[in-house]
């Protein structure tokens, strides 16, 4: 899938060649691919080896990457751009938390870019002025450092989900549940080969059935997990039918405390 | 305000010193703080010198950490175990992007650990088959490399909105919005001055007072705003008298096209 999306990210004043790398991996993981750098702290920062170990797989955000001077030259053709701010300011849009601005933002049409300031000391005030919006990530009151490179990623995966998310990738087969019908069945299965091996008393179940019953059901079976149960309930009566009756008086053998 | 939250981070054979440090900050600055590595590659990982940069000023979650041989190790207290898996397996809990599947685990008074596997292969197959649960967070289709840095800032964040967000830290004062009769008051001001400095003409006002009306209310006056369009009125206007009513026919001077 090439990418077509014009959001834009711009990252000011950036000190560590290894946060440009990462974070054009960043942004393209979701999706994006359109980034400039205003005044890094160095003129080859796209092409320095840190930056290119640090994007892995992204070296093509880098390469299509450009440095300008200001950030009005950051945002041509953008018409809302969205600072991003973790420290008080005097002068702003209010700072709204990601998740709570994104979702109108990505209804709105417009063309979006988002700004994050350098390592130390975040956005210029000057700049903050420039832009539509503040974002701010919500953080723990008393260590709310975020580096860089997490800043964009986090801003990056928010704006994603805002704008339409990808699918979740079938890391697993999807499961093949089995039916109440069956796993009833199985339960039914399972008090005969129970009382079978003298663990249940028919005499004086207690509660362990619907015990298993409410297990079984937390459970949420899969067809094969039935298969299974249903092979150790046979496996129990065979060993009781070998076994034989002579196995001396039941309560010497009932089982203790368990499920019941 | 010191970290109480007994939300688990488990890295498994991580290669990369400055990955953990920068998972550890990751944590923290979502207000989590229990860090265990099973197997890392390097037996000092956690007091390494790029782990400790990493780290900035979470190196104090690196110094409670633990390092442990087995997955097992790693969990004891937790009740239930989320995989990380970014590639497809054979079998497991089925695959949930990470906001859809967290806020009900929140709800649902477990002891969590997230676990994360390693740089190059993630999670080995036997171990996510000993979680509960299976996360997977939703990438681009033709490049889903995450960092595993940032994967863990992900998880974080998305488990830190599902426990309960910290508040966004108000790094803009709030703004004094000017109320709807202000603006009119304005928006009558300035159809006088646009008179006396000859933009607006009262006999053909064509659409500008209604556009005007309509540009005010997008902007979301503030009080300071309504103070200092009040104030270029009035210098406009003096402006005009200063002028004289002898600067020749209005026709000449009417301005073109603009807002009409």
């Amino acid at each position: 899938m090439p990418i077509t999306d014009p959001t834009r990210f711009v990252l000011m004043h950036t000190s560590h060649a290894g946060n440009v790398g990462a974070a054009a991996r960043a942004i393209k993981v979701m999706g994006f691919g359109d980034l400039v750098l205003v005044q890094p702290r160095f003129a080859d920062m796209l092409a320095r080896d840190e930056a290119l170990a640090y994007a892995s797989g992204a070296t093509d955000v880098l390469e299509r990457a450009r440095v300008v001077d200001t950030l009005a030259q950051a945002l041509d053709g953008v018409t809302h751009a969205c600072a991003t701010a973790m420290t008080p300011r005097d002068f702003g849009a209010p700072a709204q938390a990601p998740r709570a601005a994104l979702p109108a933002l990505a209804a709105a049409g417009q063309r979006v870019a988002f700004v994050f300031g350098g390592e130390r000391h975040g956005m210029a005030n000057e700049d903050v002025w420039r832009c539509h919006s503040v974002l701010s990530i919500p953080t723990a009151p008393d260590y709310g450092s975020l580096n860089l490179a997490q800043a964009v990623q986090l801003i990056a995966y928010e704006w994603r989900q805002a704008v339409g998310s990808f699918d979740v990738v079938p890391a697993t087969p999807p499961p093949q549940w089995a039916d109440a019908q069956a796993v009833q069945g199985t339960l039914a299965h399972w008090r005969e080969a129970l009382v079978a091996v003298r663990y249940l008393d028919p005499a004086a179940p207690k509660k362990l059935l619907p015990r298993l019953n409410q297990l079984a059901n937390r459970l949420q079976l899969t067809r094969e997990e039935v298969h299974i149960l249903r092979g150790v309930a046979r496996a129990m009566q065979e060993c009781a039918a070998a076994a034989g009756g002579d196995r001396g008086s039941k309560d010497d053998t009932v089982a203790g405390p368990g499920l019941h």
